[in-house]
C-alpha cells in the first residue's frame, strides 16, 4: 500500500472535513499508534483521523475512497493479533472520539451506543437500572465496543453469556463506499442475511461500524465462587467436563496451571494452593435458591473427581480475592521471563486433559516454560509460552512451538482461534484451518463489502498465495485455483 | 427462467448420475411438488431430483451449472413463505433421502444429521441419552433440519433456547459450483466471517446444506405449565413485558385472545376459559428448586397484572392438555372461515398492546376477523385474518390489511418476519424493511456465492427493481441505484 499522489492534497481535505486536531499526522503525533496490543509488530500509518460522529467518519471514508487510499479501523487499540496494527500508506481511522452513550432502554433491555464507548463503562452507565453488559473480555477497562464488535470479544462469563455477537442487537455499519446500513433490529430474528452476525468479528474487513445496540441482562441476585485444586491437570480437565455435561452452565470456569498459580501467588498472593497441580475457579449465579441447588451439585462433581480442597466464597470481597489472583495471572507471568507468547485457541472440552499433556511434553522437547490460565468451560486455552528474545533461537521455538499448539487445536477438531482473532499474527494458521474453496469465499465476501479492498487490508484472511506458499494448500500447475481472487 | 435448450439430454445426465427413480419429470410425478406449505402459489418445476448422497447433490448442481440451469432446495416443503415452491424451468432438488442421522455425540452434546432428517427424529433418537434438540417449529413432526436451516425455524422454546441458529455447531454446505464448504466446528466461535450464521435464514439462496451438526440439551428436570386468562388483551400483553422485565425467561410464553380461545376450545376441548379476553400460557423448566421460585414469582406478576383465573400444570397429561388447545389453534381457526392468511411480524416486546389494539380497530375497517395466537414473549405476532377468497374483494382486503400490518411492525421498530422467512410471500414487504443500499449489500452477498443467481432465484430479497416498481424505493433519473445488480 502507498500513500496517495498527492498526499498534502490528501491531507488537506481531510482536514477541511473534519477539523485540524482530528488529523494527526507527524511522526511524534503518529508513533502512539503505531501498533496495539500485539506490540512486536509497528508501522505508522499515513496519518491518523479522528471523527466525532458519524459524518465525519463518512467523510473519510469518501475522501478515502476517491485517492484510493486504505484504511485500517481502530477502537481502543487493545486487540492482542495486530487487528488494528497500521499500514503505511494507509489512514488510521480512530474511532475513539465517537464516545457517547446515547440511550438506555430498560423496557428493552439494551443500550444503543457509539463505537468508541468502554466496554465497560455500558455497565457503569446500567448499573444504577439494575442491569449489565454481559461479555467481559479482560481489557474491558479500556477496549471498546467497536473493538469487541470487530473481533467479537468474549471473556470470562461468555460460557453463559455469549460471545459479543450473542449480546448485540443492532449496528450501524459504514461501507467502504461511505454507504450507511443499519443492520439488526430488537426482534430475536431479522429478514434477509445475517449481517449482524457476519459483521461481528468481521476485524474491520467489512464495514466500520458508527453505532452499536446492545443487549443488556439484569443483574444476578446473586454470585458465588468456587475454587477447588487438583493434584492432576488431568482430573481438573475432567472435572469441566463432568459439570457441563451434568447440565450446569457456570457463569465462569476457569482454570490455572501449576505454573500460573505460583506467578499469581507471588505477585497478588489471592491465597491460591500452591501445591496443586491445577485450580478450578468457578463461579456460579443466579438466585438464592438455584445457587444453593447448583453450588452442592459442583461440589458433589468436584469431589468425586479428586478436587484435594474447595474454598467458597460468597460475599463480594472473598470473591475478588478469588478472581484476584486470575485477573492478574496474566501479567505475573510475565514477571517470569522477559517475553511470553500468549497462544489462544479452542478445542471440544473433553479433549482438554489430552491436549495439555501434549502441550507439556512439547515444553519439554522445546525447552520452554508453559503457564496455562484459560477459559476451561469454553475449551478457550491461553497457553502462555515462556522465552527471552535475546536468546538465540528462542523466539523461533517460541513461534513454532505456538503454531504446533494451533495445529494440534483443529486436529482435535477446534480452531486456531478463541476470542483473540486472527489480526495479523494468525494468518499462516488460517491456511491451516481452512481449504483454498473455504479461502475462497470468504474472499467473495470481502469482495461483497469492499471490492477495492481498501479496509484493513492484509489482515484476517490470507491471501490464497501466502497459503499456497506455505504449502498448505495444492497448486495446479503453477496456477492459484481462483485467479479472479488474485488480488487479495 | 427458460428450460435448457436441451431438455432431453439434460434429463438423461442426472438420471445417469443419479438413478432412474431419482429424476422425476412427467406432470404426473411434479404434481406433489407444485408447492410448499405456501400452498394458494402453485407452479412446476422443469424436473424433480432426489439424490441420497452427498456426491448425488454435487452431480446435481454441477449438471445444472454446465446447462446454466436454476435450482430450488427443498426439504420437507412445509414452510410458510413459498421458500421451496417449485421454478418453471428450474430443477427442484429435494434433500428427502438425505435422511441418516449420522452420530449422536453425548460428550460433545451434540448431533451430525443428514438435511432430510425430520426436526422431531432428532429429539427422538437423542431422548434415550437424556438429550433433544431445542427448537420446535409447529411442523416439527414433518419439516426436516435443512429447511429449518434455509428458514431459521424458531418455534414455542426459542424464547428460552434460541432459534436455530443458536442451536447449530457446523454444516457441510455445497455452492452452486459444487464447491464443498465446511463451516463452523464444536468451537464456540471460529476464526473467519460467520458463514454459520450467514447461512442460517439463507433460504437456499447460498447454497445447499448437505451435513449439519446440532448442539443437543439435557431435557429439563421439569416442567410446568400456568394458564393465566385476563379479561383485556392489554393487561395480558402487560404481563408478558413484566415476566421478562422480572429477569425470567421462560420456556415458552404463548397468547390467544377471544376468537383463537373459542375457535380452540370447540375444536379441541382443553379447556380454556371461554370469557376471558386473552390468555396465556407460561412454560417453566428447570431444577425442582428453580421451578419453585420462578412460578411463585411469574404468579405474582400475573395477578398483579389482573390475571382472573390461573390453573397450573404439573404432570405431563395435564401440561399436554394446556397446550393442546394451542398447538391445535391454527386448525381450529381454519374452521371459523373459508381462508385464513397467517402473518407472522415481530415486534419490540413492550409495543404489544398498542399492536393488537390497531390490529382490531382495522380487523373493523376492513369487515374481516383476526384471531390472535402467537409467541408473545418473542414478540413475534400471528395474526390469523379470517376471509373468504370467494367472496369479491375479500382476497385483496386480506392481503392489504396484512401488508399493513407488517409496515405496522417495521414502524415500531420490529421486523416483516419472525420465523417464518420471505420465501415469495413477503418480497414486498423486504422494500419496506431495507433501503436501497442495504438490499443492494445483501444481493452481493448473493453475488460472493453464486454468481450466476441459479439458487432459488427471485426468493427471498426482492430486486432493486421490483420495490422501484412499488414505489418503496428512491430512483434517480429513472436509473436503479445500483445498475451492476440489475440481474437480482
Amino acid at each position: 500500500m502507498s500513500a496517495p499522489p498527492d498526499s498534502a492534497a490528501f491531507l488537506a481535505e481531510l482536514r477541511a472535513a473534519l477539523s485540524a486536531d482530528a488529523v494527526l499526522s507527524s511522526a511524534e503525533e503518529l508513533r502512539p499508534y503505531e501498533c496495539d496490543g500485539l506490540s512486536v509488530l509497528r508501522e505508522l500509518p499515513l496519518c491518523v483521523v479522528l471523527p466525532t460522529d458519524r459524518e465525519g467518519v463518512q467523510a473519510v471514508l469518501r475522501i478515502c475512497q476517491r485517492y484510493g487510499v486504505a484504511l485500517v479501523p481502530r477502537g481502543a487499540g487493545t486487540g492482542l493479533s495486530g487487528g488494528a496494527r497500521p499500514i503505511r500508506g494507509a489512514v488510521l481511522l480512530s474511532l475513539a472520539r465517537l464516545r457517547d452513550i446515547l440511550a438506555i432502554d430498560l423496557e428493552n433491555r439494551s443500550a444503543r451506543v457509539q463505537p468508541g464507548v468502554r466496554n465497560l463503562a455500558i455497565s457503569e452507565a446500567a448499573r444504577p437500572l439494575g442491569l449489565y453488559y454481559a461479555p467481559d473480555p479482560s481489557s474491558q477497562i479500556a477496549c471498546s465496543i467497536g473493538g469487541n464488535v470487530a473481533e467479537n470479544s468474549g471473556g470470562v462469563h461468555c460460557l453463559k453469556y455469549g460471545l459479543t455477537v450473542h449480546n448485540i442487537l443492532a449496528l450501524e455499519v459504514l461501507t467502504a463506499a461511505g454507504e450507511v446500513l443499519q443492520i439488526g433490529s430488537q426482534a430475536p430474528d431479522s429478514p434477509g442475511y445475517d449481517l449482524l452476525a457476519l459483521m461481528t468479528g468481521s476485524e474491520g474487513l467489512l464495514g466500520v461500524v458508527t453505532e452499536c445496540t446492545v443487549r443488556l441482562l439484569p443483574v444476578p441476585e446473586h454470585t458465588l465462587v468456587l475454587l477447588a485444586a487438583f493434584t492432576s491437570v488431568a482430573a481438573a480437565a475432567e472435572s469441566v467436563s463432568a459439570i457441563i455435561a451434568a447440565g450446569i452452565i457456570p457463569a465462569g470456569l476457569e482454570m490455572m496451571d501449576r505454573l500460573a498459580i505460583e506467578a499469581a501467588e507471588d505477585f497478588v498472593h489471592a491465597g491460591y494452593p500452591r501445591d496443586a497441580a491445577a485450580i478450578l475457579l468457578c463461579e456460579l449465579d443466579g438466585s438464592t435458591a438455584e445457587l444453593k441447588e447448583r453450588r452442592l451439585a459442583v461440589e458433589v462433581i468436584l469431589q468425586r473427581h479428586g478436587a484435594s480442597a474447595i474454598r467458597m466464597a460468597e460475599d463480594a470481597a472473598t470473591r475478588l480475592l478469588l478472581w484476584k489472583g486470575r485477573k492478574a495471572a496474566f501479567p505475573a507471568v510475565g514477571r517470569l521471563a522477559p517475553d511470553y507468547y500468549c497462544m489462544d485457541g479452542t478445542i471440544p472440552r473433553q479433549r482438554l486433559a489430552e491436549v495439555l499433556e501434549q502441550i507439556a511434553a512439547w515444553s519439554v522437547e522445546y525447552g520452554l516454560r508453559v503457564a496455562n490460565v484459560f477459559h476451561a468451560g469454553d475449551g478457550n486455552l491461553h497457553p502462555l509460552i515462556l522465552y527471552d528474545a535475546n536468546a538465540e533461537g528462542q523466539l523461533h521455538a517460541a513461534e513454532t512451538f505456538g503454531q504446533r499448539i494451533l495445529e494440534l487445536c483443529v486436529a482435535v477438531g477446534g480452531t486456531v482461534t478463541g476470542e483473540h482473532g486472527v489480526g495479523v499474527e494468525k494468518l499462516d494458521s488460517m491456511c491451516v484451518q481452512f481449504n483454498a474453496a473455504e479461502l475462497a469465499q470468504l474472499h467473495r465476501i470481502k469482495a461483497a463489502f469492499d471490492p477495492e479492498g481498501r479496509l484493513n487490508p492484509g489482515k484476517a484472511v490470507p491471501s490464497l498465495h501466502r497459503c499456497a506458499e506455505l504449502g498448505a494448500m495444492h497448486v495446479h500447475h503453477g496456477q492459484l485455483p481462483f485467479p479472479e481472487l488474485e488480488r487479495f
